[in-house]
């Protein structure tokens, strides 16, 4: 039988794909540092096979002879997901995809050294090729429709444009505000110490199985950026250390297991299949959020990582754990999205969105970038960018051709504030739990509710059905961040 | 032009199977214990496509375009690779291949029950199954020739049957008088104390640099088993250790690292290419077994491991260098082939060259492989095995269908008797350099002489070559054990 066939194929694809993501994971953790060249051949050998069998004839014939109505739903889904990405593969040129990947190397390396450099014009010649090519890309994909849409398909199935900018125009000024109002009162002390790095990993560790993450099917290690990597019974997490600052390795860590469970979460019977990962980057951020911040800083579990704490690096320097709650959940003056705080945060992002739609549209150029990002910063911020490297240079995400992520991001943290009001709803006590550290009521909520559809539904429809057939909009997520900074900053 | 087009193909498809490679040495060394079946769908995925390129009708189209004469000596070389794992992979049948693969793994698991078990009569339907697969896949390959001859080819191109056979011949007799007249002499001294682990790590992580291993393009971890792994500028061993034995961990390490420079050291030129991995199992072993033993086991270079293993461990229960130089080169009665000293190992790999010629052959049955095994062990080493996993249940290889493997054991250890007496030709102060550990000149020769050439000769042509000439044979290797045993055994 034809779907039988197909699905025998895309096992072998999705296996490929798994391996592929492997080497990404074995390059930032273990691999020796010579082999960097021949490793990047051996990735894009896996990856042009990738592209040969995604774009396939033989996937051609198979859809055009099966008869998705004969199939059941979870066949149904299969057929749906194989049918877009054999559309999108196939709509795009090969050697417009070739041009691309071979700009993507190029530009991120300028890019690397503009930033060190802080010099915006020695990348912007390659930002610029990327940019049209990046249209060109968009227009081929969208046949008639608009090209930043069909772009940002690629990292949330469903999106568009207009959605987001009436869900991030709704956030933006009730967000400057609250910064603002934050920021003119006195910050919250923070820790004060050195922590012991073995001791901060050990902590890592713990916190990771606290969370759910089966250490059976994956394991911590340390890399320069935090990641997880990987599908059913093989996701990895990375982590790292600072030893003046151990918010920055745990919360990495619970975040990252946040994806990481979301990917082991899912039903075993996906597996290798196009429903065995996550099905958006919006709906993997909300998991990986919701574990980072509505559970992992909120007062409840602060409380009892307070005590684990203490007993393992001795005093913190903040009195109780009220002011360990309040150090948790600082906000302070900075350029960096990446260091930002969970108010602050999303406003980096509205910037970086509404800056490329505009390059993809052709309403901003390049050689126009950097005023307008700091014109930007300036006015959300109050205060004015004084480097490239802090600025426009700060993200790899444009050198790379990734037009379309950054939405994902604060779209997360959207879906995360719908899901916690649901989860808070239909678990009343589950502050009790939390203080007890005992975190398996709560994620197995997010397990039991979204993490184990997979690609099963669309993700809008996942987390509507997860909050009880309510869509998902930036309300709860607000209500949320102006009740805890409210009684953090007593405003 | 099709030459560059199909060099393109294959530098894909050595590229995916580096990476099967390096899946390898993931499940070995860092892969969580619960992604051991998607682990095997993975790596069951890769082989499939890696099956379906060596076999695709692209290449027999590029190889009926090509004209061998028109390119130049490392084009042909290149072609003269190409063409045989061609005609090769095409002339075994599709469903032969998968039958052998499924057996393989059915089998293998068998083995390892009956060898718990210690019942022959566990494997045997299984093992039958396999000789059978593995007759009619010789029968495939050889057309009209050999069958065995033609399994061969797979481990040793141009070897023959007939040719393994005069050498082993030539072999056994004066081996089993050596290993009798040493084994009735008095047993050195063996080393006492504990050996901390860690410091056993340590120092064989030196060892790796001083017989040239560069680490920038590897890595040394622990696994059950020692192997290596990779070509090119990412060649991984691993080694392991026991607490009261540390010559285990040393010298898997420089055996492991033999091979392992072999890899690192063909020429740059020709990686990822047919030409970028060890010529044949043969010359492969020859590399490791001289590091590991005409080199490593040397008195020259005992006298200087002597000292760095008392700076690490202090006393080692053994009077001097002369003490130590025996301790490390120690005749013991035993059954198993992996823990035999250099004199005894080829004794292990004669008996199942034997045997499975035989099977193959069909002039012996499975149902009397035991009795066949233990009548030459007792023949050959003076005394009965006592049970199945000391005697024909100890070794993986017949399990996982790889007959042919065996020889290559000895002809490495063959070759390495060559070269060692061409190396000490060309180099009279060798002796004089490794007692200082300096290392450089000796495995300079090797990559010079060996290593460098990749594919580029046939296996016997490189060692001779290396020679000057001189075509292989076994003098070499029994005046040298019969020196050096001699004198420490005082015959």
């Amino acid at each position: 039988m034809s779907f039988d066939d197909l699905m025998a194929y895309e096992r072998q694809t999705q296996a490929l794909s798994q391996v592929a993501g492997r080497l990404g994971w074995d390059q930032e953790t273990v691999m020796p540092r010579g082999a960097g060249d021949q490793r990047a051949e051996e990735m894009g050998a896996v990856a042009a096979i990738l592209h040969e069998r995604r774009t396939s004839g033989r996937v051609g014939d198979w859809l055009a002879a099966i008869d998705d109505s004969t199939l059941d739903a979870v066949g149904q889904a299969q057929m749906r997901h194989i049918r877009r990405d054999y559309a999108r593969a196939t709509r795009l040129p090969g050697d417009l995809a070739a041009e691309i990947a071979r700009t993507r190397s190029l530009a991120h390396q300028r890019w690397a050294e503009a930033r060190a450099r802080e010099d915006v014009a020695h990348f912007l010649p390659m930002l610029a090729r990327m940019v049209d090519l990046k249209r060109a890309e968009g227009a081929a994909l969208a046949e008639n429709g608009d090209a930043y849409d069909a772009l940002l398909q690629d990292y949330e199935p469903g999106a568009t444009a207009a959605g987001l900018e009436a869900m991030f125009g709704a956030l933006r000024p009730r967000l400057v505000a609250l910064r603002a109002a934050c920021l003119e009162r006195p910050a919250p002390k923070g820790l004060s110490g050195t922590f012991d790095e073995a001791a901060q990993m050990r902590l890592s560790r713990m916190l990771a199985k606290t969370f759910g993450y089966d250490m059976a099917r994956g394991r911590v290690d340390k890399a320069v950026h935090p990641f997880s990597s990987g599908s059913g019974d093989d996701v990895r997490i990375t982590t790292r250390t600072a030893a003046d600052d151990p918010f920055n390795c745990l919360y990495s860590t619970i975040h990252e297991v946040g994806h990481a469970s979301y990917e082991q979460g899912i039903d075993a019977a996906y597996r290798l299949t196009p429903l065995g990962q996550g099905v958006s980057m919006g709906v993997h951020e909300s998991q990986s959020r919701i574990y980072e911040n509505q559970i992992g800083r909120s007062r409840a579990f602060t409380g009892w990582l307070h005590e684990r704490m203490r007993e393992a690096f001795g005093d913190l320097g903040v009195a109780d754990a009220d002011g360990f709650y309040a150090a948790v959940n600082t906000l302070k003056p900075g350029y960096i999205r990446t260091e930002a705080d969970e108010v602050q945060y999303n406003l980096h992002v509205l910037l970086r969105f509404d800056l490329e739609r505009d390059l993809i549209a052709g309403r901003l150029e390049v050689d126009d970038l950097e005023e307008a990002w700091n014109a930007r910063f300036l006015a959300d911020f109050g205060y004015a960018v004084d480097k490239p490297s802090n600025g426009c240079l700060q993200d790899v995400h444009w050198s790379e051709g990734l037009f379309g992520y950054f939405p994902t991001y604060t779209l997360g943290n959207v879906y995360a504030g719908c899901l916690m009001q649901a989860l808070a709803r239909d678990l009343p006590d589950w502050e009790a739990h939390l203080a007890k550290g005992d975190l398996t009521a709560v994620t197995g909520w997010l397990r039991a509710r979204v993490q184990q559809h997979g690609g099963l539904f669309e993700p809008r429809a996942v987390i509507a059905q997860a909050c009880g057939g309510t869509e998902p909009d930036e309300g709860p997520l607000l209500d949320y961040l102006e009740a805890k900074f409210g009684a953090i900053y007593g405003l």
